[in-house]
């Protein structure tokens, strides 16, 4: 006898494909996997030994501090107080999921969006509002349209190099958003994990930084800039929302792994992590120039793309709605990976035609092979 | 707006107790914790470059394997494919939680029973039917009126040095429990972290062991006898269950940190282990009789106690139903900490009389001294 929401509990299509893809000689341009070759170091040496004990569900206070600072750089002010050290930025997913989300409850998302958030909300039996994205970010006639029609418990939004789409918010739609918002009196969660990665001009404020009085969450992460297998991450969230995320965290799992924090604290604070974030941009950059030429050249007539500024993805939309799903099988029969767009709709989709393609994990090689291959599979079918 | 369950959401209070305890003088009986000076060494040097990148949702291969030779051992025949890695064992709580529990969901619970687990289930909705412990284990006769009455879920159970009251099941009280549960068709949720930590006799084998077709899972956890601040804990379930843990498990932070896994397949591998779980029961079992003597001095007259033959704690009963949560206050007053007993029944008591009393974290000369001071406020109470 399971919860009700159990019916609801789908495995994510993302991770089984990066089964299937890491146990073969597949070129992979379907998971978020980051570079593993441009990760800073972990090193023990130094960790103080009363680490080893349980530690504050809120996280290490040197932690707290240096993303509290790192925060406020971007210009969303905040106090250490605010910051909740999470394991990985899906624990905080998951976290504001069981603070907002019954059966029925009404949210705002974009179309596409993170496939790993609509399992979690789905799982808590959320209602959705997608709302689709523009040149400039979310559009802003539909958002309105949305918030006329019901009262939603929150609006959850990827503004700076959306996975999947690559897309980053304008500076003016960033502000037309947090007023409407506020007017409104939706709660926002913006999850901010690929800030860093930027290949040309600098990413604009968060867009909680135009909040007056309004709530609101802002999700960040280790993971992309780090890490990835200490699972660190954090949220900063608004007083009002910060006693029960706090407490919500300590009956989740007591407090995020001691260790991981402690080299993530020294990591932000240090002059590395600059230095770490100037090279990875360089690294993504090139591999980014290299998939969008393998692009052109393969996939020119048939589909279009913007070039993403930043992150980890292109978001390729073919010249006809075809269900990508299905080709994706015929794809890994050739010898490649990529995830299907179908599943980053919250709102079933049958037919997306669309896919989303990671250029961080792949050698520039790899890139032009599989680009080539996966244009082969993609014409035969059209 | 937040979800209904946020009503529900209560703190822990023996976690803001530590917080009282840990910035004072104070001597504290009061939190769980394991004696920092025992633990094992945690080393960086040799851990795979490759565990820098994202895991997979069910954990390290290697430390599947062990931990399931390690259950295996213990009486419980089970594969590698049926373990499911954690961050800590308080998450497979939430995932059990995520599971079964709906709004109105019955459960079985032992009363006392562990504090933080009553939270979780109390959170997604659960109701409670508490059975009693007697001097062999859960009180069979209660155990049936509940079965006879309702339909439940689950029955979660701590048979081996419970916390918070020491018990520890008898071989045949193990196999009855069982019986009764696989003939009505109740899972078992057995939570099993205190089991290495015996100072005499050994621990009987799990309950599930005893299962032929019932469903189950076996709770671990590596901060009894290895690093809490690591959060490594791990689940084992019947093949019924595992499917839905997983995926849940991979909806709630991805996966568990790979460099604390990586630490625990070597240590629950080598010889190290055992010479540190002998090392550790010695240490322990010092500290409770330091703590059993002080309590026969100090506190005799006016309580009663089973000596506990392994875990962490003492469970004391005094001859008068008094609200131990008033006696904390005047406790603190006095430089001592403890746990009353209270929180740790899922239907609400309001003069339990009894009181948890940790041995492991503070030092002899500490436990003399608090037992001492203790005894004074009780006695000027009563």
């Amino acid at each position: 006898m399971f919860a009700k929401r159990i019916r609801r509990l789908k495995s994510s299509l993302v991770r089984e494909i990066l089964e299937v893809a890491q146990n073969s000689d597949i070129i992979s341009f379907a998971g978020g996997l980051p570079a593993q070759e441009v990760m800073p170091d972990f090193n023990s040496a130094g960790i103080p030994t009363d680490l080893k004990q349980y530690g504050t569900s809120e996280g290490e206070h040197p932690l707290r501090v240096e993303v509290a600072k790192y925060v406020t750089n971007l210009g969303r002010a905040c106090s250490p107080e605010q910051v909740l050290i999470t394991s990985g930025s899906q624990q905080g997913i998951d976290l504001v999921s069981k603070l907002f989300v019954d059966e029925g409850t009404r949210i705002i998302l974009e179309a596409p969006t993170y496939l790993a958030a609509i399992q979690v909300f789905d799982l808590f039996g959320a209602d959705f509002c997608e709302v689709q994205l523009d040149s400039e970010g979310l559009n802003l006639s539909r958002l309105m349209e949305c918030l006329e029609g019901n009262r939603f418990s929150f609006c959850y939004l990827i503004p700076t190099f959306q996975n999947p789409s690559g897309r980053c918010y304008s500076a003016s739609r960033r502000k037309e958003v947090a007023e409407l918002l506020e007017s409104y009196g939706v709660t926002l969660i913006e999850d901010d994990p690929y800030r860093e990665l930027k290949y040309s001009k600098g990413a604009n404020q968060p867009i909680v930084s135009n909040f007056r009085n309004n709530s609101w969450v802002y999700l960040g992460s280790f993971s992309k800039t780090g890490i990835p297998g200490l699972r660190i991450g954090y949220l900063v969230a608004s007083p009002d929302l910060y006693a029960p995320l706090y407490k919500l965290k300590q009956a989740t799992d007591l407090h995020t792994n001691r260790f991981g924090q402690h080299w993530a604290s020294n990591y932000l604070g240090s002059p590395e992590f600059s230095t770490k974030i100037n090279q990875l941009q360089q690294y993504y950059r090139e591999k980014r120039d290299v998939m969008e030429s393998a692009l052109t050249k393969y996939l020119g007539d048939v589909a279009f793309w913007q070039k993403p500024e930043g992150g980890l993805f292109f978001w390729v939309q073919l010249n006809q709605q075809i269900d990508m799903r299905n080709l994706l099988k015929r794809s890994l029969d050739s010898g490649v990976a990529f995830m299907p767009g179908e599943p980053f709709y919250a709102i079933p989709v049958e037919k997306s035609g669309a896919m989303r393609l990671n250029f961080s994990h792949s050698t520039p090689r790899q890139i032009l092979k599989g680009v080539e291959e996966l244009s082969k599979v993609i014409k035969d079918v059209l």
